[in-house]
């Protein structure tokens, strides 16, 4: 059975509560009930967790390093600026997926640049929800 | 009556403290002290927020979201590195107002660039505590 | 039911015949088989193309417009230098998923830019052969 | 009494007048007339010039340099263009206020930089007239 | 007698316990106690922090700046992103020493700048814990 | 009597077909036959070529070397990527009219480079069909 | 009937007279008999301006802005360095378009960029006088 | 005995038939002629091959794999803009000369990067036909 | 007899008068009266002239074209920015000499660059008055 | 016993003879000599050599090759132009640490970049003649 | 009979002798034994130098420019630093071929750029000792 | 009496000699003539060394340092390359002034930057053997 830490970071709590033209209608419960669906589905676990912080993210990738098979990771705005949760997920070795809801290369140009991406093992765009689904497929696909 | 959040970003803890040569001789304390009274002639109410963190940051701005009819913010430091705090002012769709005590234009070239100005409705620099004031000011005028 | 043209860009043919170190040991007709079979799971009508020159991959483009609901695209080198292959996609306006074998964030950084994502709906990249899979998945999701 | 040099630069006499999507629908007369409200508030007296030559700016600047006690200036297109009225301004030595209506961070990439902006003791924009309001009460502020 | 503050930054508690290949064998409590040791030796008192998060190493300089004679810092991932913790070591006015295991220069374009540097004395790289304790003797040079 | 060959680089088959909204409501005939008509009234003679592939214009620049008396060309995508075509117009030493449907400066970024206009005589671009009747004109005259 | 007012940037009143290896032989006032002959074949009236300065050409765009359909426009030198003609143009809300006499293309880099041509629409460039009556028939295109 | 792949790229069929100035008077009949002679002298066998597209020189290269056992290639304007050649060289992995008839680091700015030179063995430029010749014997001694 | 245009560019009417740290202690009017004592003895007459604007230059170099036999000219800022007055020195043809007072490669860098070098015959800097009078000698030298 | 080459760069003959404020007061004998008291303490050897040449820098290299176990280099100017000196270093193979006595991050921007450094085991800086020792230690580390 | 000046630059005298895995086992000594008999083939007539420094490389390009017919240089590390290399070469107007053992365009960037490419009829790269006999049959071509 | 250091740089040796289309007819030696004859009207005792070695030139400065009141330096290509000597010049902290014969800005763009002006108090270019007597009198206002 693979384990699989889910990770959701800053503004990502928001998602369907508020500037649904921006964020979508869909809220972050009903993703993580879609990936929960998917997860018994591929015969997964899951562990969920959503931050805003920078240095909360790194936390969780270590305290669950020895837990976790595989990472599944929408970084969100971190994805531009940290070099630190790049090198928590090189430090733990852990194969990750990076996913994002939007295209970031049809956003602005600093969007364009992932920090994360040279240290997963690929990177998925574009789909809104199902980045995070077909992600997870990609993740466990590590994990057997 | 209009509501105002404002929030003073990382080390402006330390204004009139220490290194004065830099920061001045003013107190952030006085600095929101000027504001208490300010708000009052302009019949405005104020929460008042200083954090280090960037996540802690993009925390105060979604808890107040439903509160706050405007963001009056010195993001400091993270003025020029932050994309979360630059999500979150966007997502959670508040006029902002960006100030700053000293004349960002003539520092270091790194702090000419702001990521928070294009989703602020304008910045305000170069001042001192006047910056605030005359952000306060600003801000109101969105709250009517 | 779904009809997907899945276009291979130049060289892809001579995957697992050369190279093994860079290429792998999975042939193009391999790769169709397993996408042919979920396929066949998915509902979806498959035409599959591979060609080595940038205008033959805009005339198949073309002439598939009227049969294909999205289009499933590996540009390979021609990512990163076909302005043509862009404006094609852009003019058909069909739906496309663009996918790559490898990572191409940790390659040269020629491989970085890409001039198909813009006008894709989304990006798959870093997964091996299981990046097309996932890529079938996603554009038929858009075939409903 | 603070005696304050109002400049507006080219193409800023169209306010109003034509184009009201780009340059809203204020005239600069009404600019002007709350310009002098707000001096006869704060105790200043004005003078206010609009030009839409480089030259001509640089002359007015070095003409009223002795009756000025500041500048407040809008220099529109010359913002991104004039070294002129940069060391204009420097060898006045007077403080200077730069304000603009938009908020240029928001506009074209070459809208972004100022020249004008290291020789002023700080800068407003994004905030329409108010922008100019605010501007008087900083420049007065230098005054006394 | 020296009071010297010792700052690691994120992902170091790592250190000897995962990817030995990239992070050595040696842990953060020997590196510690191998600091301490030393300290004995050069007469000085240590305090020694680690912190994943940027905002809580602010707040760790800040709240030490009264102790500190001076600061021997591993910004680790933020030695390349934090203008936060620049400001702050600025805004204490303590002496820093900047330190760093590997050689930054042969490693990755993004880690060759670095934001701390200017703002500290010196710097120290490439000699594996041996920049630690040769940074603690600079530091201590700064105490007496 | 001049001879002239008219060249339409790649997907310009599509005009008035697909994307309206982009490539407008005038089909590639439509435009070919008012060609055809000014002409008549210019007395010259007129070879018209539509082809997708890079090299395929570049044969047709070579194979028509001898009978032309100038070239009037729109290479659409290739503008901005093929030197191979840039080369094939300096070898075969005739003057060369640039047309385009829209004004490529005020498209994406990398639109507003061109291959081809530093071995033509002179580009057209911004007025639609009209560019083309421009073009035709400007090419007749270097055929007396 | 068709109001085209024709403006020339700097130094184009030089033209036949100095430096006819650069400028050629014509005079400007030869260009402008030709540009009259073909206005009244294509039934336009024209208002003819030759100015040195900036401001001054900002001023004739304004103050012809409500006589003129259309504006001809060849910038010179000002094509790569004037925010404030462009602002103007755009101001006026009249269709604009530019000629050169030379192939900019081919000439210094800084000559490659125009700042006119965003706003303008379209661009004539490299075929001597005949950029101007190519130019004439294209703003006329514009006026009916 | 070896085998050596000669692929000449686009234009360069009009050697010494047109521009004599820019491409010389030999023609490309005439430079395979002095290659077979050499390529007796040398023991090997020559395939020689001109195309103009970029896609027909990826066919060539692969559908001579099996048979070569180095390449000579003068890739000409591909030289400059096509990462498939770059990839069908990598992928077939022989050893590969490149060759150009011009010194290119003479030449415009685009033309002294080379996409090609990084799979290469070696490149030999700026002695006309002599870097074909001095290009067969550096290939053969890739073949014993 | 040498006959000298010298032309002093934007700001420098304040020398002396205004900011002497910046600009130092002598007049306009006292380099001029240097300048005609050295032209008394060098056997040349000048004709000196002072705008502010850009075209205003561009008119007096064009209006003394012909009875001018060289030019001494100081751009001031226009030196960084004008295309226009580059242009119309190369225009009139005549031999130009480029000085400054200061050390224009001390100061910031974007005034390291000069739009007017390329057509002068030399350039002389950082001499303070100096740079005039060895400039007028260099000037006079082209005159015999 | 550890065998160390010790190599001054250009001009470091001059420390503490002219310009202390630039360099400091002491001199390179007394440079030398606290290195000679520290190599005594250490258990090491020493050849201390200074050349304002490269080519006598490389030479030196050379020829110690043989004795000598590491080497303590103080490039000086020649850490930002020489590749000669790297390659000499590289080529000897010996453990190399570059020291600088200021710190040249906060220098000119040209002095940021290190041929040098790439190739050494660890570089330390700002710590005037500190650095030395520290660095003599260092370099002692290699050699047991 | 040709007079063929043959220039080793800066550390080609360690080849074979150290680090072979870079630089090979084959000796300057060998290179120059083979240049020697090839040399009596060709029927030339050989100087053979080697320097380290700058400067004593221009000595013997300028000492030996009346006697040479042509120079076959390997500039080694000046390749990329030395314009004085480059001058002298053009001054002493001799036809010089440039060569590298290795592939300079598979090595690090800064090793991509030749100053000395220019000047040179030619460069050979990346044939090892074989780049040096081309070299000379390349050299001597121009010597009849 | 003014004691002046004249230093040529490297390959000014050959001026006169060879390439009289490059260097002019002019020797070094009849320079240096000039300059003794403008010495005995100016006061002025002269030292005159030229070298070819970047180290060389930096001896001359230094062993000079005590002798000279000022340096008048050619620089020639180490002008473009050279911080060894810039640092020379600086740290004897005497005025120097910079000359060329040619206009350096109207040839290769990297002849375009000096290290050596920021550390100079003047630059003289573009007036042939002119550059070295206007500099001469410029280096003489120095010493009085």
């Amino acid at each position: 059975m693979a384990n699989i830490l889910v990770v959701h970071g800053p503004n990502l709590n928001l998602l369907g509560k508020r500037e649904p033209g921006v964020y979508g209608v869909v809220t972050l419960d009903e993703i993580n009930e879609q990936l929960r669906l998917l997860a018994v589905e591929l015969g997964a676990a899951l562990r969920i967790e959503q931050r805003n912080g920078e240095g909360e993210i790194v936390d969780i990738i270590q305290s669950n390093a020895d837990w976790a098979d595989a990472i599944l990771i929408n970084p969100a705005a971190y994805t531009h600026t940290s070099v630190a949760i790049r090198d928590a997920i090189a430090a733990v070795g852990l194969p990750a997926v990076e996913v994002h809801l939007s295209n970031i290369h049809q956003r602005e140009p600093f969007r364009h640049h992932s920090y994360i991406a040279p240290v997963a093992r690929g990177q998925i765009c574009g789909f809104g929800v199902n980045s995070y689904l077909l992600g997870l497929r990609a993740a466990c696909a590590y994990c057997s």
